[in-house]
């Protein structure tokens, strides 16, 4: 694959911005789709996405969509980077649109409230078989600020068919932007979506004043608790170690970039669930996925207790200080499973 | 165990001071022994211990000793929290004033130069058998700081034999200071010293202006490394996944609190070995650590990358923005081995 793909990226948040200024980077034609219209012409006219990549110049190369059937003419690879609940939606509204077999890509990172499923699972219902070449995830630690500047940034494009992993690994792989192919897709979308129930988590932490040594614990409890319902899901273990698990978990916990760990922070300052989703002004994806990770672990029978201490307080009123000091004086309980 | 112990603490640097203050506050009798009798007077007169531990208060219980003798007589229970470099010299010096048969504990991280032996194993060699109950490596995500204001703090307490182990668990447990048992002492040394060679590389990485992307990626393949090299001796793979795998190692890449960090910050900003060593003042283990891991690795025919980078720059005048832009550029290439 030495040509020049064209690329519809669905979603003009700060990380399919990101994303599209990678593929523009390395010379894709790049439509990015937005359902705001003032958003779009931001985009054409003054090459910047104020809201959500502030000071930031996009390439001149990066057109913008509102009108889906005209971004996805002629579309070789649909990478969708929309809110978890609107993924459903949206692969259903462009279904009429796609002519040939486009790769689907995705970089969301949530469980679908409800049936709990994945994106990829989403995707696969309702985008007919012989509309797609291949369902890939790109995941990884990768905040949408650094990739925006050229920070480097190493990535995992993971799915089934190895071609179609290889396919996005080749449209976006570059000096700054390293991607690495993975075909256990479940263990690439469960560690992404899961690592944020642990990000808000230590943030929560932070915001009840628990220092370094306290937050390292938990987000070590937190992995152990990923993998735990990721092998029940018939991932494999060794995911959870790479790049999209530990990787993900460590600069979703750390940095300061992270939305998730800033909604925990708010949390662990006694700040309601309705608070935060006001303040935040954008979605934050452990939130929701809490809940349905929750859900899943009663289902499975897997012992959650931070997904468990988080739903507690988000969902049942349950005080956020009184349920972080008992998941802290048990987390270390087991250290050998 | 209910009554009350005697425990001689050897060191009182920063980590010797803030267990001690642990051991007191759980109303143990604590000896710390220090080779620095204006240390000792400090301690002993005014209950501070300004250069490793500024601004902290320490119980009026706690007794500094310059007089080895007088520190170890009818002592339960030894800790070492010297430099690693120190550890043979000390535990020949102490035989001699050994009575009964003490639980050794300690808690550095590192690996001896010239020899590469873990901590344990010198202790095991230098105090006969006859003069111990056991020899304990305590390890985790644990800056002093942290403990010395009563943070919330997990450990582990390491140990072939359970019951010493559990000893350690036994005098150091309460409620801001958990302790949790493994058998894997060989894997909790391990994981304890070798995370500091990648605290020195997520520093260096700093220094040189990568951002939270690349750190997260360096952390991940560092732990892979860490496992690498621990599995080939013998430890649990699941070792590394713990407080004193991954959780340190966490909270050493990530926290202000931590010199290695700080003094790999300074070797990516361009300062030579010898500068960092004068500019900091306090032991860098990391820097030692890095040379024994490396001739471990050539003689075990492991591929350590990271701690082979650190290794050029630090002792082969390798520069270091072009070591750890090399090393970085195949930082993700085995995301599943």
């Amino acid at each position: 694959m030495d040509n020049k793909q064209i690329i519809t990226v669905l979603g003009a948040g700060s990380w399919g911005t990101a994303l599209s200024m990678v593929l523009a980077d390395n010379d894709h034609e790049v439509r990015i789709w937005s359902h705001k219209q003032a958003q779009v012409d931001e985009i054409n006219d003054l090459h910047v996405n104020s809201h959500y990549l502030p000071g930031k110049q996009l390439p001149k190369e990066l057109t913008a969509f509102s009108d889906l059937k005209a971004a996805l003419e002629n579309t070789d690879a649909i990478l969708f980077v929309i809110p978890t609940k609107a993924i459903r939606q949206v692969s259903a509204d462009i279904v009429p649109f796609i002519h040939g077999k486009p790769v689907i890509i995705h970089a969301s990172k949530g469980l679908e409230q409800g049936t709990h499923k994945r994106i990829s699972e989403i995707l696969i219902e309702e985008i007919p078989e012989e509309k797609r070449n291949g369902v890939v995830a790109l995941s990884g630690p990768s905040h949408a600020e650094e990739v925006a500047v050229k920070d480097l940034t190493t990535i995992t494009s993971a799915c089934h068919q190895t071609e179609s992993a290889e396919y996005v690994q080749s449209i976006f792989m570059n000096d700054y932007f390293r991607v690495y192919t993975n075909q256990d897709i479940v263990g690439v979308e469960l560690g992404g979506a899961l690592k944020n129930i642990i990000a808000v988590g230590a943030g929560a932490l932070v915001g009840l004043g628990y220092g370094d040594n306290a937050k390292a614990a938990l987000m070590t409890r937190g992995l152990a608790e990923i993998t735990r319902l990721g092998v029940s899901f018939g991932a494999d273990p060794l995911t959870f170690l790479g790049l999209s698990g530990v990787g993900d978990l460590i600069v979703t916990c750390t940095s300061i970039h992270s939305r998730n760990w800033r909604a925990g922070k708010m949390l662990g300052e006694g700040k309601s669930l309705d608070e935060i989703v006001e303040n935040m002004g954008m979605i934050i994806e452990g939130l929701s996925t809490t809940k349905a990770a929750y859900e899943l672990a009663v289902q499975k029978n897997v012992e959650l207790p931070i997904t468990t201490a988080i739903y507690e307080v988000l969902y049942n009123n349950a005080d956020v200080k009184e349920v972080i000091t008992e998941l802290m004086n048990r987390v270390g309980k087991n250290e050998i499973e």
